[in-house]
């Protein structure tokens, strides 16, 4: 059964405003639309329609990171000081995001806001030979930040789902290689919802174990960083912008343009910062001990939807990609003539045996002007209408969200429409 | 592309012995066959083997809630002050599960050890006629509890993941007619995850607004609860066991059985404490403002799964029914001979493209001995061997894990017998 859905039963409706302290655009248009609702500054929950859309989201990098062998786990949120007192983070002097509570005991335990430490520890208890590297663990899971400032909507939020995968490897080349698959599924994930055109493979600062990590930067005016951004889909992160990386890079300083960006994924050589921490080794064929080598590759499904909602709406509202649209096609229903009516209720029916995923504006006492601007704010990638002139005209009318003009097409034309789209 | 594994590629192992802090039947087995991982006490990981079965839990679950008209969201962790406040439930006296954190300002936050404050919260801004109602929301989302002693393996923990659904109803017949409904829909989780015949609706202490709440007990000697079941199918909790009750009923006192039980599920109605709190009405036909009936039904995937290892296991492992095992079929190659380790390959290819879900033991330098411990121990329904003596017999041998005897049979019959099945 494809996924349908009634507009008449569905709790949500659409809100003329977003609450006052609502700053953001993406937070405003999702709001409005009933995507999500704000519980606090930086805290969302997600409603039906915002669910579909982050469950696509997460199917899409789910798949991407299947296919380069990762394997799926779900890591605790409490987490002990043992976790990350051996690489010095459990102090708020030094990382400054914890959210910290306690046991009734008094046992001080941390909300996890990454899991480095917790995903050493797993594996450790399972890896110990060659033979068993290089592995990749990822997983779906709440992360709390004690962010001090929360403005950016649903893009950076105290409470919010991220995807962590970490990997370790036998040495540096097998982490290169690995790294390397990761940009590419990365790359892929950002195209397939919708916003590759728009988003730069950006050097940013590396830390001790690398000359540079990468971030994943979506040109917005939304975004909190600066990037200088080459027409080859590379970009630098303003913090490294030096003509010495400029030039290590094979960059022209002439052809860099400065823009604002959203950091939307980032990927990290972690080298053996945990794993030594953790006394986390493997012994090699000749039976030596040996370093490992660790990468953590991040992605938020939540942020993801904030920035194809900044980079992807109009000035009525949101228009989704179709890969991880809630719907694929809006149908809505005029007046309420029992044969326009009824023929509507025939054509959702035909629509959803089909395969198409629908969302069926079969509301009563509202009219099609409410209708149509409804359908602009949800932003679903089809929009087609049963009305008395459509019924008239033998068919139904068909218009792309991001189309001025529909026209008449007949049920079946719709379905090999749709049907070959997905 | 049906879920398949090579178990050369899995990262986990099984391990000889549980934590020596693990009390727990259903953590120690989980934790040995490499399912979940220990954190600390009450907080447990899911590893890639616990989280196929923890996501075909809830995968049934949903349908059921969908079935009934639930709408799923995802409501956030963190909680203010404000949302608990008008029930009275925000103290630490009153409450005494809470964890509670803070942000930078020092304003006081607690991590949701439930939702109906929240979602009342969120129903009400898109609630307000009669037209609107009744409506079900339901989410799975991390539960945090500050549980004083977590001893009961992943069935009492710290943080878990539950599902649990809300309903808001017109008035008090609406209500019941929708408790029954959500009544049906959990004997039928239970049914299909493979504890039906075990599990007793069971009545219990109902409140302010109910006589009884409705717990689902399945008989365990691993359970906290004392229960007097009739063989019909209901019981009552020890805490509302009286005479009066008894024959309120419908039952008579010497056909009841007393009983240790586990509670995997429980339902109850809410009335109007949570809706009249914050102030969250409707109006009538007649233009009135109504009291809004409410209900709520939670059931947590991991102590599920939790109950089913109790209760389905033997003395070598786990026995996991078919509609929640991670695999069907658990494919063995014995040896290291090409000509077996080739048929085996060809084996594996055939029955995943065939649609069977597949684990495959392709390791090598294992003994026959350890493969079939393993085997035993993770609990696969069907277990297939590839061996010398197999193919000498011109086929596979086929051996449910219930089974104490195995037969060959050739793939064809094997793919007839597993792809039926499901």
């Amino acid at each position: 059964m494809t996924n349908n859905m009634r507009q008449s039963h569905l709790f949500t409706k659409t809100r003329k405003e977003a609450p006052a302290d609502e700053v953001s655009k993406n937070a405003e248009l999702l709001i409005k639309a009933g995507f999500v609702h704000k519980e606090m500054a930086g805290v969302y929950s997600y409603l039906p329609l915002g669910l579909l859309v982050i469950n696509k989201i997460i199917k899409i990098i789910r798949e991407e990171m299947n296919a380069i062998g990762g394997q799926e786990v779900v890591m605790a949120s409490l987490q002990e000081r043992a976790t990350w007192e051996p690489t010095d983070q459990w102090s708020d002097e030094n990382v400054d995001i914890w959210f910290k509570t306690k046991l009734k005991n008094d046992t001080e335990l941390g909300l996890a806001w990454s899991h480095e430490g917790m995903v050493t520890k797993i594996l450790k208890e399972y890896v110990s030979s060659y033979r068993d590297l290089p592995k990749a663990v990822y997983h779906f899971q709440t992360k709390f930040r004690n962010e001090t400032r929360a403005k950016s909507g649903i893009m950076r939020c105290r409470e919010f789902v991220m995807k962590d995968m970490y990997s370790f490897s036998k040495d540096q080349a097998e982490h290169d290689i690995f790294y390397k698959e990761a940009t590419e599924a990365y790359k892929n994930i950002f195209k397939r919802v919708g916003i590759g055109h728009l988003t730069y493979l950006t050097s940013a600062s590396g830390g001790v174990f690398a000359k540079f990590s990468h971030e994943f930067q979506t040109l917005t005016s939304a975004g909190e960083d600066t990037i200088y951004r080459d027409e080859s889909g590379v970009a630098i992160n303003k913090e490294v912008y030096t003509d010495e990386v400029i030039s290590s890079l094979g960059l022209q300083k002439d052809k860099l343009v400065e823009e604002r960006a959203a950091e939307v994924g980032n990927i990290f050589t972690l080298g053996n910062r945990y794993t030594k921490a953790h006394n986390f080794t493997y012994t090699n064929e000749k039976g030596e001990e040996q370093e490992i080598v660790m990468g953590c590759y991040g992605i938020g499904p939540g942020r993801l939807m904030g920035a194809v909602v900044e980079v992807l709406s109009d000035d009525k509202g949101i228009i989704w990609p179709e890969t991880i649209a809630p719907f694929t096609l809006h149908l809505l229903v005029l007046g309420e003539d029992k044969a326009v009516r009824d023929e509507a209720e025939k054509n959702f029916k035909t629509l959803v045996e089909a395969g198409v995923e629908v969302l069926f504006d079969d509301r009563s006492d509202i009219s099609p002007g409410e209708k149509f601007a409804d359908a602009d704010l949800l932003g679903v990638p089809y929009r087609a209408v049963v009305s008395a002139r459509s019924i008239k005209e033998n068919g139904i009318e068909i218009k792309k969200r991001t189309e001025e003009k529909g026209k008449i097409v007949t049920v079946d034309e719709l379905i090999g429409l749709l049907v070959t789209k997905n």
